[in-house]
């Protein structure tokens, strides 16, 4: 794609900073490729925004430059990592993305928060809280709006890996809040993921949602630091002892449980090796390529359900005799089966009469 | 619904036996809730029959029966048991059950295998395997056929259970076999799952699919026998630490880690005394009846997400689309949003052109 065209096109990052809207218009979709794949990270933010667009004029060239960035992705160590409140997931993140950069590499940083409904205006706050990434010429910091439209946030996100690893990142890091349905989305689209988690149990936990743990291919315990170390480290064997008695993983290989302090910048390129040596080992076994090829598909069937749901649950007749339906089930005076019938037989009926 | 109506119909059992077919039609739906709600088991029996009937000729009435009976039912504790290979589960359902039976309670137990796709041949089978229930006159053995129609196995399960509470039976324990989708339907549709482990850990875990740990509100090792029992005990500390590293349940109540010995009939009533404590308790806080209107409600939205997707996959011009989809998936020349959408176009175009 990128054969015979200079590096980088002639667009001036701050004429396009001036123009604001009209900027999108005077680019052909083949213009932002050839910039995402020079690596022009004013490019690459633009061609993010424009996939986030809501508006219908973005759509066909949003997804011309997707579809044009796509045999150049894939190439990247995707890693998903979401934490208890309080993990301290942001100072991680900072000290873990700079292990990584120091191996040379390209860290891209996307941020999904559902819960928080945060647009563009937070990228400022990423950015603080990640001080020494923020400035870091290697990496790139940026929040996933939590998009309502088909496909949400796991589109969005999934697109925006696309351009990263077109754009030259190697290494991918998707943070979540722990609490919502994001987890199960985009643990469909890494290659890793990684809980942190504190020291203690118990209440601790009631910030997770259940079925995360079962989900994580290796636990961190973070802020094994000071007087905290000794409880660190007992918590460590608690969950080394719980992840035995799990069923094992898909990979074949079993959740490590490891401690670290970010601040002391402690244990951090101990989780970069296990996280390598685990891409190593399912590259190996080739479960890796695998785990990719069904998550593509999985995300296929995850738009269509999803659309097909939309349709249905939009559908005026449906809206009107849905709580309907709700009330007589909580009476016990219509089976959850027949509830569904009617619903769908309304659905069928305005459909095609 | 059966004021005034005598409590048993007018219907001879060994009539009804000897005419097969011609059975379902000479009886009305409300001469058929009349003898459910009499507590003839015969009839019961024949009434769940009729249910599971692929033949469009007895939905109708079927449909009469679970809907009349519906006002009848809700009043039983409804437990779901799953487990490892090897862990006993008839010889414990049979032990668990007599214990059950000497409060002088009315026990029904549907066993779901939707892996072997067995019929009603193999009622013999489970009889065989639960010995003394089977001959027990206050307990009902019926296997669910793997149906796959809408709904299917949950869809089913769910009208048999009904059917059985509405004829006087106050605990249904259902079965599944630990491995499949149908441990999350049952989930959607009991009080309380239990499941049985066995000594050991790791290896052991194999046979049960990731998830399940956290669905359950308790756990019980089998076999705490002979020599196994030192290993028995050393593999409940192991869960009980286990299990204090999970977030904590809905319920509000941790799953308890219990031993038993069904041979030796031990622990037995301990898992009844803990199942009746658990209802106790959840009926005190009123999370019970939320769980129970929460699971009509979300069973409706499966059976319509169900009816959705079969709709849409079993279109001609999906299927003849969808393997080229997912070849091109596999070769990352297309996204999986753009996937779903050349899908969804096809699908349109054949529901409306």
């Amino acid at each position: 794609m990128t054969e015979g065209v200079p590096p980088t096109p002639n667009i001036n990052p701050e004429i396009l900073k001036s123009r604001k809207r009209a900027k999108r218009k005077i680019y052909s979709a083949d213009e932002f490729v050839d910039g995402i794949l020079s690596g022009n990270r004013t490019i690459l933010s633009q061609a993010i925004t424009l996939t986030e667009s809501l508006l219908p004029e973005h759509y066909d060239i949003a997804q011309e430059i997707i579809g044009k960035c796509l045999p150049h992705s894939a190439l990247s160590v995707r890693i998903g990592i979401t934490g208890v409140p309080g993990a301290g997931k942001s100072t991680f993140i900072d000290a873990f993305g700079m292990v990584v950069l120091e191996e040379g590499r390209r860290l891209a940083v996307l941020t999904i928060d559902p819960s928080s409904g945060r647009t563009r205006g937070s990228i400022l706050g990423d950015k603080t809280r990640m001080e020494r990434l923020s400035v870091h010429p290697h990496a790139f910091i940026r929040p996933s709006p939590s998009a309502g439209t088909l496909g949400g946030v796991a589109r969005k996100t999934r697109e925006t890996i696309i351009l990263c690893e077109a754009a030259g990142f190697d290494t991918i890091l998707v943070e979540t809040v722990g609490v919502g349905q994001s987890e199960t989305a985009i643990h469909t689209m890494v290659d890793f993921f990684l809980l942190l988690m504190l020291a203690g149990a118990g209440d601790e936990l009631q910030g997770i949602k259940r079925g995360i743990m079962e989900m994580a291919d290796a636990i961190v315990i973070t802020k094994a630091d000071g007087q905290n170390i000794t409880a660190v480290e007992r918590t460590q064997g608690m969950f080394r002892n719980a992840i035995a008695m799990f069923p094992p993983p898909g990979s074949g290989r079993r959740p490590e449980v490891l401690t670290c302090s970010s601040h002391e910048n402690r244990g951090i390129s101990e989780i970069w090796k296990n996280i390598r040596d685990y891409i190593e080992f399912t590259t190996k076994t080739g479960y890796l390529e695998e785990r990719r090829k069904h998550q593509a598909v999985e995300r296929m069937h995850d738009t269509i359900t999803e659309y097909l749901s939309k349709s249905f649950y939009n559908n005026s007749e449906v809206r009107l005799l849905l709580p309907e339906m709700e009330k007589q089930l909580f009476n016990s005076s219509v089976t959850s089966y027949n509830a569904a019938l009617r619903l769908i037989d309304k659905y069928n009926k305005r459909m095609h009469g």
